[in-house]
């Protein structure tokens, strides 16, 4: 929901103040992780490029930051019965280890076509899994029905303010570790992650760019942005299996207001990005994990006179939760 | 060549003050290479292991302390014609990005079978290539005719104790980044990287364990250290294409007397530990650079009580370049 303050101007679901208290309260169970660099890639795209590597953070993805925070704010009262999500893969990891690290159970539901190695995941940290059919129903109602029966607390992947303040914390540790950083690239699927990125970044330097990258075959924050309210699409078509998901009502209002455009890249360019990551970072990055080198290696960023500006630029990688088998056959449909 | 000293000792090509030396001198040029922990592959070997990133060295692979060890050790009269050696890739490439730091032509003599990206990469440092077939006798005969042309360095890849001293490098970091280990392994083929690494190492900590990974089908090493001399064999065959090289003059008397055992392993165990690396790691290995965690898992070292003391394990991921299309060949042959 959208809150409205009393004179009437909007509030969004987080803010710096949120921000900073969820890095002062995850600060000792995440990783800082490193920034690298390629003089490779920085000829290839003709800027300074700043990667930010979560997929080295706790469980293969930023979404632990996020996890952690919800987890970590709940009082002993209501985080005793447990926590439960529906995810695709890697919010699921993320909250079963953070409630692990908490001591209380983590009941997610999972769908059926999630990755292997991200269901895997969830099971290393001790998670319950519950399996459900691969659509949003499916999702919702099973939820529904565990939430009945534990009495624990759902949290949702992106469209809570807990969750948008702990991704929130990337922008505080990478404009730390280079702050002459112009540009942040962030990919956006249900918008968390940009959200919280967003929201931190613009604090500390309003005149930063924010960019999302999204894939054409789920470009849902694209056709947002461009008709002023949120499009959901009915069918996603893309090798990214982390950005499926449509923007949530917490997650439009900062998308619309603090994300500067969207930039949509082609699964090839996906899958050209992965590769480059592999055989010159060295880092082993999934799908959705690529998408912001993709973006800023394709055509609609290269030529586009509006980004001419844009000089150092922050791509956060953002997993590397990734069946090889599944990988290599993104790259044999090239 | 090995050198006896006045009263009859033997002494090394390299020590720890030549070593030393070698730090101050590479310091400014090279990467201090993060150490990775995963408490997923700490319970699967039953240790703890710390990996030594030198696959996010420049150039992808250790390979560049040692060349930019020797290439700035050279007066400007022995630089000025530039530097020479015969690779099959890692140390190519380095030494190609050490001569253009200083400023001088590399002229590389490199196999027609060497990996393509390895290739790539002397090309992207601007060495010169001549290519050769791909065995030892066209690999010196190119380098001898290349010599008589140019009046440059000869540097060869590990035979050299300015090589072996900028290898050795990597231990003073380790052991710096990681006090608590107790064990290191390391990949061996000619023998330049874990020299380098035990001198150090020992002189740190005479108690600390040096063990070296080999494939058996290019298990020259382990026969070496067993017969008590160099054992050359007729033809190697492993996926491990950075460890087909054997044992030098100069390396030989180190892994003798520093390296206090090799372990081998077959070539499904290296793959095995190159899909760990990638799914759990998130780090992009070649081959050669999974080996020392393919004998941490394997029964020759898990069932061995010899090595029940080994708790605290480095494991020197040696290098990073490896083209896909070859990794997923390696996986599908399994």
């Amino acid at each position: 929901m959208e809150v409205e303050s009393q004179n009437g101007e909007e509030k969004y679901a987080a803010d710096i103040f949120s921000i900073k208290e969820a890095q002062a309260r995850i600060s000792s169970f995440i990783h800082k992780t490193p920034v690298f660099s390629s003089e490779s890639l920085d000829a290839l795209s003709g800027r300074r490029l700043y990667f930010k590597c979560e997929l080295y953070q706790k469980g293969g993805a930023f979404k632990f930051r996020g996890a952690c925070n919800a987890v970590f704010s709940l009082s002993d009262d209501q985080a005793a019965k447990g926590v439960i999500t529906h995810s695709s893969g890697n919010h699921a990891a993320a909250l079963a280890l953070a409630a692990k690290l908490r001591g209380i159970p983590a009941y997610i539901i999972i769908p059926k076509n999630a990755p292997k190695c991200k269901v895997e995941n969830v099971a290393r940290y001790g998670g319950q899994i519950i399996r459900c059919e691969p659509n949003m129903q499916s999702r919702e109602s099973t939820a529904a029905k565990v939430l009945e029966e534990t009495g624990a607390v759902l949290l949702h992947s992106y469209n809570d303010g807990r969750t948008i303040s702990g991704q929130g914390t990337i922008s505080l540790e990478l404009l730390e570790q280079a702050p002459q950083i112009d540009t942040i690239i962030a990919p956006i699927s249900g918008g968390g992650l940009i959200s919280g990125v967003a929201l931190a970044a613009k604090f500390i330097n309003p005149a930063i760019r924010i960019l999302a990258a999204e894939p054409k075959g789920a470009n849902d924050a694209a056709q947002s942005k461009a008709a002023g309210k949120i499009i959901t699409i009915p069918e996603t078509n893309t090798v990214a299996d982390g950005l499926r998901a449509f923007l949530g009502d917490l997650t439009w209002p900062i998308v619309r207001d603090f994300v500067d455009d969207v930039i949509t890249v082609e699964d090839n360019e996906i899958i050209e990005a992965m590769k480059l990551c592999y055989e010159i970072l060295k880092v082993a990055v999934e799908p959705s994990g690529a998408i912001g080198l993709a973006a800023v290696l394709s055509n609609g960023f290269k030529k586009n006179q509006a980004f001419k500006d844009c000089c150092h630029v922050g791509i956060i990688l953002s997993g590397g939760n990734v069946d090889l088998g599944t990988l290599w056959e993104s790259f044999e449909r090239r």
